[in-house]
């Protein structure tokens, strides 16, 4: 893990760009830390740059309550070389939506189990590097998308203590499979209106996770529109688990 | 309204009970309140003596956050007299839970409509004396059950600003229409693996609600079991549209 820049945010957090081998990340530490602080990851869907603006909101907001805050680029997103099984499944999965057409599970499991694959390798050595630095102390919580990606990691990486995930579309059945052995607490955000998300699946993701403690918050508006106040509920979030 | 008793509450709280005619009530009022408390209307299925160790904790949570809480008698309920037609609905029902067989929209419109049409009124005299208080200054909020007292209260009185709502079942198909008149700012609790609650029902009804704002809190466990961080996240609700 190297650091490549570095700059103070006008709230006095650091904000410190790296890459592990290949893979571009940030990473948001508070501005004066006492202890070192657990750590949520900021999943997403690919697209570093694209995303930074969101990124870098959802990543303030849980900083300055004493958190610090990494995501990594996806594999075939931002300048990561492109995968053309996964450029091939994305151009059928658009043709299929451009159609209003059903997806077919066959298009999601060729898009989304290789990214799984590859990403969640990836997170869990970034979660390597991150947890060596001083001013990290772990538990570590998982905020965001991708969904599979998350569930993945819930699963397979015990130092992740608790998770915040975005209901999204195109999961893969096998990854309801695997939502039953989700054990850590869940809290899952579902935009209720969401037009390019099918609100049946993920009332039944929600059924299928194993989770004992597991809420699920939904909410008016599209993709893009989760209020504002559910940032400071996932912090609560992660405040009953990680600290 | 006359005050029958007044205590202290070991957090300071003052708790008085009242009869308003001849509806019992109790108001909760912070142990210091240097400006008139935003009112919380605290909504249960009956039976005050019964209920009041879950309803003094619930406005306790609220009262040490700065409102003021009150809740009255249903009528037919505790020491209240019975109504005949009532009673009868109450047994039909029981009887169709007992044997396992659905429960007809009929038994429920009798059981259901008539206790609308009566407590929502004796709900507004309370509010109209309430808020003649000097210590209490609005705005009010709805918080509980009966879901369909709460529906029509936040159609009929303007003075409700906001309401918290626990999802229940046994909600006349008509209160369906009334929810989507429904405009101001509404948070849905739902108890998932509720076995006395019909999920689907409940889902459908946070659907039809027409408030541009509304958010859906699901957890486990059953219908006692809503857990403690909810009373939490109800304050902060309230204090978003109340204060």
């Amino acid at each position: 893990m190297r650091f490549t820049s570095e700059q103070r945010l006008d709230d006095g957090v650091l904000e410190r760009e790296f890459t592990l081998g290949e893979i571009p990340g940030i990473l948001w530490t508070p501005g004066s830390a006492s202890a070192p602080a657990p750590l949520i990851l900021v999943g997403h869907p690919g697209g570093l740059r694209k995303m930074y603006p969101r990124l870098v909101a959802r990543a303030r907001h849980s900083v300055v309550e004493g958190f610090a805050a990494a995501t990594i680029e996806l594999p075939g997103s931002g300048d990561r070389p492109r995968s053309a099984a996964a450029e091939e499944a994305r151009a059928d999965l658009r043709r299929a939506l451009a159609a209003g057409e059903p997806v077919d599970d066959e298009i999601v499991d060729r898009l989304v189990l290789p990214l799984v694959e590859k990403a969640v390798p990836e997170w869990r050595a970034a979660l390597d590097a991150l947890l060596s630095l001083p001013e990290i102390g772990g538990p570590v919580g998982y905020a965001g998308g991708v969904i599979a990606i998350g569930i993945r990691l819930a699963v397979v990486e015990p130092r992740i203590s608790a998770a915040l995930l975005f209901a999204g579309s195109f999961v893969p059945r096998t990854l309801f499979e695997e939502a039953r052995q989700v054990t850590i607490p869940l809290q899952v955000l579902l935009q209720w209106d969401d037009e390019g998300n099918d609100r049946q699946l993920a009332l039944d993701l929600f059924d299928a996770f194993g989770s004992r403690e597991k809420t699920l918050h939904a909410n008016m508006g599209g993709h893009t529109g989760v209020p504002r106040f559910e940032g400071d509920d996932g912090n609560r979030f992660f405040a009953r688990h990680l600290k």
